[in-house]
């Protein structure tokens, strides 16, 4: 049976419910870790799952943040030293990922605190987490200030990326379920996947096919 | 083995295989179908994968919008006439999901051209897809240009929300995939879920634990 949900019952629902709603409300989505570092050496570590494709050409990402606690530190690091990483997540380390979110103090590093280790690559000046496949390096570009709710987005330039060879497919698609790569939804679900198919690029009156992905070894 | 890719590989892939690379950093994305209509009543179907999560009060999506076809439909009829729908994509559907991203002339219903049922429910004026489970109709809010690359993100509020009845959990937590909602990688990937666990609010110094969803019939 179908459940009809106006704007006035999101409206009148307590808060946290509604926030568990309209979060579910968006699909699935990408859950990722973003590392950083202030200019001091302070490690931050953070859980997103608000990471969006811009584009390709320049390569551009784009995070949504709220200027509150706990992703303020995150904000602050990456605007004092113009880099920050990205890192997937993966069913080993999903519950330390989770536990980023906690309001942990500015002068305490989620890296100490989950577990989870910072590495340095490619001398690049912001700490990936040596536990997740795949890895990227990004270069901050651009300050997006969205005003109707005082959220901000943040746009990068991927600089740095480290993925497994074997999940890169010849036509360029990296296969990040083969990378173990999860989704979540809401607030606080985790989630495997499992392929359905890949399917060729659609053409008006053209049927669809099946695509083989051909990997490097 | 790691592979290491830099900003100078990424610059010099050919154009198709950078698409599909930089597309697949991203993650698992939320994949929707778009359903629109000109003041004519010329209806438009697209899928998007560029969905995310603005805020829950007031309840904020946005999408990000290519200024070409076939974007350029969507993008039209929702300023025209300030509504349109975003529909989740089961199994049953991903297909002709992904055929809607032809490039049909303006004046071809890409309803009519996959076999997708436009339905319009509560006197709003954007179709919604009547095979989808989870169905939401949004009002136009704004319209934010991304100069960097030329691209636009459209904020919109969700105003109406259709969803099955027993994947409504008691926190306000919906269970998308319980509702055969699918997510998808890539220009072309796409997947369904399995659950590995919902987790408590994480706080310093907390152990997180799993949470069970208590459903409504």
């Amino acid at each position: 049976m179908q459940k009809y949900i106006s704007k006035e019952h999101i409206v009148a629902m307590e808060k946290q419910n509604r926030v568990h709603f309209v979060n579910s409300l968006g699909g699935f989505k990408s859950v990722v870790l973003v590392g950083t570092v202030d200019n001091a050496g302070n490690t931050n570590l953070a859980v997103f799952s608000s990471l969006i494709h811009i584009g390709a050409n320049p390569a551009l990402m784009a995070l949504i943040l709220r200027p509150s606690p706990p992703e303020r530190d995150t904000l602050n690091n990456l605007l004092e030293t113009g880099f920050y990483t990205i890192n997937h997540i993966n069913e080993d380390i999903y519950r330390k990922a989770h536990q980023t979110s906690a309001r942990y103090d500015k002068d305490v590093s989620e890296f100490d605190e989950t577990g989870l280790t910072p590495i340095y690559k490619q001398e690049f000046q912001a700490p990936f987490v040596a536990e997740s496949f795949v890895q990227i390096g990004l270069t901050f570009k651009e300050k997006i200030d969205i005003k109707i709710n005082n959220t901000i987005m943040v746009i990068g330039e991927i600089t740095e990326v480290f993925v497994p060879q074997n999940c890169m497919s010849k036509d360029g698609f990296l296969d990040i379920e083969k990378a173990n790569t999860i989704t979540c939804s809401g607030l606080d679900s985790y989630h495997t996947t499992k392929r359905l198919d890949r399917l060729s690029y659609a053409k008006p009156g053209k049927e669809i096919t099946s695509l083989i992905s051909d990997y490097f070894e």
